[in-house]
């Protein structure tokens, strides 16, 4: 059998772009909408996508008050508390949600993700995040962030502590015999009693095995550290390398770190994430970019590109290039390198890299439904990845265009699913169920 | 207009009464079927209840193998999760959520709390819980559990912390003028900058301020710092007295410390826990709950007369009184109180007090339909409660009796409502909206 691509939505309730709620058509309100929300997944599904990913952020993006007030992310749902409630609405398509390795408790997110499996019947996936955004540690009792090395070290162990947690019941530990009196059988429920370099925790679980074993455990990371926590342990990557080149070096070196981690590279998906503007025309589907972009004011496009430096860029020459000697921060290296390879290879001044990262700086795949999806069967065919995972760039149009005029073309070529073969997200992914480490089969 | 009762449900997908699993015609599985939960909350948003309560641990509860493996409390949803996933499939009944201030963040909390009111379209409630599991505070690092007044000291200042952060953007900030671009008015958004004994938390909360301005604020507590919380900070009380008199107290107490905390005791509803077993005859009901206490293994019992005195009561002569000399821990104290006054009020030996805890040791109203219609109006007349948290013996049977029975009963008295007033849980309960303590009206 042919290979076939596997499709994510990456999404905040507006967009990821910061001009989007400006476009004509759009939904101003989404973020408070939970109706909007509600129609986007259920598109999604009838589209036969793989998962509904929701971005999230554990602090007010800092950025200066100019850009801050024109900015729709200052408010959002939470991703659980929304996903959650999503599941309620949908049958078969994934829920991946982000939590913070840094900023919360492994006892607390091995309970949310498995009950979020158990709710939705297997379409749980857990974005595991260092969080790289400064302002988030002063919103959780520390002065400085905790340094990206470090961070690293902590995700490591954590995760090592959910998945532990998620193995306390053997798959038939639950009886339930009511004749009997016997709801579970001790002997099949291990305390995991772990005791390590950043965590004590004792368990067990208070809740029965995912229906997934383990709910999907995706990352983005690209930094040094980011790639070897993924070979280690993510099962889908949604990294966003710039360009084929760059994706497949980044899909090579990923995967080729997994045998050293005794994993076998196809239990591991990699779906680049890829803004995605149709037209009629490639010259319409520019046009339309183009349009959004002139949505995004200066100030907030300055104050972009200063996050993803982890520098105040506003006192850069705006018609000069990038200046050189940008100090250290603790932010995402891997942010900043990106910033730093888009710069040279376009040589774009400090003002066009700003409107970039004021709208979105990703790969984008612009054109019309037959051109992308060119694109995305080169992709796949030259492995720089699995699939792709979508980011729209205006709600709804985007998000309709890519379910009604993409989506169908990729069908006729036999490249995307007609229908869902299972029902858990494992199963859309060609996914194997992890075994439980203390209860072999 | 006279006055009306209150009703909400406190649950566990199975019960909260241990031997309910077992009872003929239980779902057994209900703690692994969303399908269940939606159809018990549906029911109770078809008799207009005014909020849905689901029980929630930190931990495995901590009793002995022979016991636990008895328990179908060893797994359960996340309350939070499945609160989410059950807004997107009811309209207007309140959805109450438990969150620990022991072992949480108040930027998770608050932020949680905010978007379940969003997506609810201000339905949330926030119970708040110090936690006195002593197995709970092994979850999360703890070798001793944190001791209960300073448990209670964090519990207010977390609170501070939590409504402050609800409190971050004034409830008109959001502007969203796409002609001009601005998302929203930044005098409108405020820094909290908390910096206090227990917590350092900058702020500001990066979602809109809840649609109930605060969602409703709930708690349990009957030991002394607990009274004095609810009566400084809860909307919603569930205390569980075990008969009228002792309710009177309550409900004189903790009102009465209102108007010291600068508070109007009309803006706090107490509602104290009832386990509802009805019958076509009194007697019929009391047989039913004969029926489901026999259902309750010894081992399990004494476990549960374990927890409830912080004490392994295992040691104990099951034919004599309670042992007068019983060591002080830090388990909740008010729950030990409770054993005592029991034991005391009804002259019950170990093993009938263990029997009694291991199924459901709290205030029971059984009878038919009419007498306890006639027990709660006299509750309501004498200022013991404002209405009832209703505890159902058994699943689905129990509650259908209280929404087909019970509830008609209550209506045809003019002593609950016919339809929802409003669409709110403040609505519903008769609570005005807090005003933004940084930007009043």
């Amino acid at each position: 059998m042919s290979k076939t691509l596997h499709l994510t939505a990456f999404m905040r309730p507006v967009s990821l772009h910061t001009g989007a709620w400006r476009y004509p058509g759009a939904y101003a309100d989404a973020n408070f909408n939970f109706g909007h929300l509600k129609s986007f997944i259920q598109k999604l599904e009838r589209a036969k996508f793989d998962a509904f990913f929701m971005a999230d952020h554990l602090a007010v993006l800092n950025m200066p008050v100019e850009a801050l007030k024109r900015s729709h992310t200052v408010t959002s749902f939470e991703p659980f508390t929304l996903l959650s409630a999503l599941a309620a609405v949908t049958d078969k398509i994934g829920l991946a949600a982000t939590a913070s390795t840094t900023f919360d408790e492994p006892y607390h997110v091995a309970r949310r993700f498995a009950s979020l499996d158990h709710i939705s019947g297997g379409r749980a996936a857990w974005n595991i995040v260092t969080t790289s955004n400064p302002d988030a540690a002063r919103n959780f009792g520390l002065s400085e962030h905790v340094e990206h090395g470090e961070r690293y070290q902590r995700a490591r162990e954590f995760f090592d502590v959910v998945t532990g947690l998620w193995d306390s019941f053997a798959d038939d530990a639950i009886i339930r015999d009511q004749e009997s009196g016997i709801f579970f059988d001790p002997e099949k429920l291990h305390v995991l009693d772990h005791k390590g370099e950043e965590f004590s925790v004792r368990g067990p679980l208070n809740i029965a095995r995912p229906v997934q074993g383990w709910p999907v455990i995706v990352q983005a990371g690209q930094s040094e550290p980011g790639k070897q926590l993924a070979a280690e342990t993510a099962e889908l990557v949604f990294a966003a390398p710039r360009d084929l080149a760059t994706a497949k070096a980044l899909y090579a070196d990923i995967k080729g770190r997994m045998p050293a981690a005794g994993r076998n590279p196809a239990h591991l998906k990699i779906l680049p994430a890829a803004m995605i503007v149709i037209g009629d025309s490639v010259d319409e589907a520019k046009a339309k970019r183009a349009h959004l972009d002139s949505l995004v004011h200066y100030d907030s496009a300055i104050a972009s590109l200063s996050i993803a430096l982890g520098h105040d860029a506003s006192g850069f020459d705006p018609d000069a290039p990038l200046p050189d000697n940008i100090p250290d921060t603790n932010a995402s290296k891997s942010g900043r390198a990106q910033v730093l390879r888009l710069a040279e290879q376009e040589k774009l001044t400090v003002r066009q890299l700003a409107q970039r990262y004021g709208g979105y700086a990703g790969l984008a795949l612009i054109g019309t439904p037959k051109t992308i999806a060119d694109e995305m069967e080169t992709w796949l065919n030259e492995e720089a990845s699995d699939g792709f995972t979508c980011v729209f760039p205006f709600l709804p149009q985007g998000l309709d265009d890519v379910t009604e005029k993409l989506v169908p073309e990729l069908q006729r070529r036999g490249l995307f699913r007609k229908d869902y073969e299972g029902s858990t997200l494992r199963e859309h992914l060609g996914l194997s169920r992890p075994a439980n480490r203390f209860f072999p089969a």
